[in-house]
């Protein structure tokens, strides 16, 4: 089916675009009162996350009340590691949890290489949005970077420092690498058959990136990161995300690997991130998530400084990490319909590109 | 009375020194199981700081056992708030938690500017330690920065995110100036008794700054840091440093106020924080607190490179964070003495220099 909005695809392989694009990263979610009422009527999360028509109609929701230019499908990164035969749970107010988590070669061992099938909800999911998008908005899938993946299945839990999962690497690199190389294999299989059952693009996200030192980043993360988009593409030429939060360290690495776009978070300055990455890529982001607490007027006058920062090509309108749970609707509409509405002015486009 | 080790004020001010100094961020802490002792005798972290005869106990027990080259006045960043009229408790394995907190004018309006006796606890601890050290190393005093510190006042506890403090910047930025002041001035103050009662240097702390965007860091942030600096200069000569945890994007700008060290976290590479910096600071750091979890084979290692990096003149060594409190006394011992022994090569010098 053809799509009638194709906008952030072209953007991501480098085409000029008539507008700017947008997305959110958690779009979908609490945000939205019409996403707290489907979730009321599911046990929690996981719930929500693992039936696939719930899951299809909150994917839907921001397409529609948002007007955002993707949808991306509701899931977790956490899926991967689960499906690899680490089950976790999703504690209200405190996050994911873990029972079991990998110290020794023995576990890594019993970890399954996840396969298509493992992750059929997912891809269930990805089949129902796709066809009840009806080629209004392309569909984003998504995957956990192998370091974010490895961190939850060593640690257990989110953590300010992840010191257990960096103990791993300083400790036993022969064996993180053995587990890397086995999140990376699934993560192949599991965007691949992502793809298959329908996402246009897929997004990696490395969000706990920036715990590790640019040496340490070099060595566990980009590789594998590398790796899986040379696979996925080698199954279809979609274009691939890379989001890694606070790797400010590895602009300049992110641009070497084959991936089509790379998130930028708030705190890295788009004019140096330019530089840095080159004209190869596209950049994703890269707005802070309270400016959106602003009012109309700050909201309108940060988003035009960032729109005209990034140009008018090779740039996808997105914030620098998830919407926040309690920013209200009619701010974030606001957010989208100004990118959405704005128009460069052609001086201003030679004066910035 | 003369120091009979002084290095840490000479690296700092930019002289040649015979060989780079180093102490380290909680080196008085869990990680000693003779501070753990003396914990145990106390209530809790609280009444430890708020005893001066523990206090300098602990502060102490770091020269001797690990043969650091200066001791860090054992307290915290939160003391301040509490005596501008805001107490906190500091809540087992969650961190400090507020009461109350500040969400309107009225309430900033209600605050005490701190002054040198509201903290005459802190000030006793510190005359009594720089006594009992006899000269043997410096001691440093120090205190929050003030972003660091509206954080907390504003959101009420540790966060991921601080989203509270920071929509309070995005909403009300007339309002986080004035608070912002009065702490800057509350700050002064404190740090002016600290140099007073005996402190040879001070370090501002700026633990979130990382979660600024560099636009908010230069409005909220950087004029505050000079002001202090500044303002502690004109009482005493000493040296301050000034340790902005992620916040790799204000390199340049701490580099024009007139503080005399940087520090650095381990995400931030060091040729590139040299280059950005230039050679009229002193920089502090910055290995990941998580390498003391390797095999000494690897500190070693690490370590060395470390110390070539920065050069032989204007570094002190440090972590790039806190020690962390499960890591072995044995192994931060192997790290101290590596730097204390390490013998730059002349020519290696001439390389790096």
């Amino acid at each position: 089916m053809k799509l009638q909005n194709d906008l952030i695809l072209r953007a991501a392989r480098g085409e000029k675009t008539e507008r700017t694009p947008v997305w959110l990263m958690r779009q979908a979610g609490r945000v939205l009162p019409e996403y707290r009422k489907v979730r009321e009527k599911m046990g929690g999360f996981k719930e929500l996350v693992e039936t696939p028509e719930f899951a299809c109609e909150v994917t839907l929701q921001p397409v529609d009340i948002l007007g955002v230019d993707a949808a991306i499908i509701f899931s977790d990164i956490l899926v991967l590691p689960e499906a690899m035969g680490l089950p976790y749970q999703m504690i209200e107010a405190k996050g994911p949890w873990f029972e079991k988590t990998i110290k020794t070669q023995a576990d890594i061992d019993k970890l399954h290489i996840a396969q298509a099938d493992d992750l059929q909800y997912v891809l269930d999911a990805i089949s129902l949005t796709k066809e009840a998008l009806a080629g209004k908005v392309p569909l984003i899938g998504f995957a956990g970077a192998p370091w974010t993946i490895f961190a939850y299945m060593t640690e257990g839990s989110g953590s300010k420092t992840f010191s257990v999962a960096k103990r791993f690497l300083y400790t036993q690199p022969k064996l993180a690498h053995a587990l890397l190389g086995k999140i990376t294999q699934s993560t192949i299989h599991y965007l691949i058959a992502q793809v298959k059952a329908g996402a246009d693009m897929v997004q990696l996200f490395d969000s706990w990136a920036g715990v590790l030192s640019p040496a340490q980043y070099k060595e566990f993360a980009l590789p594998y990161l590398a790796e899986i988009c040379r696979e996925v593409k080698k199954t279809k030429e979609v274009p691939i995300t890379v989001f890694a939060k606070d790797a400010f360290f590895a602009r300049k690495d992110l641009a070497a690997i084959p991936c089509d776009t790379i998130g930028l978070d708030w705190t890295m300055d788009i004019a140096e991130s330019k530089a840095l990455i080159g004209p190869g890529k596209t950049l994703q982001g890269n707005m802070d998530p309270c400016l959106l607490y602003a009012d109309e007027e700050v909201i309108y006058r940060e988003t035009l400084q960032m729109l005209n920062a990034f140009g008018p090509h090779r740039h996808i309108a997105n914030l620098g990490h998830g919407l926040y749970p309690d920013t209200e609707k009619s701010k974030v509409k606001f957010f989208v319909d100004t990118i959405k509405e704005f128009k460069f002015q052609s001086n201003t486009v030679h004066a910035q590109s």
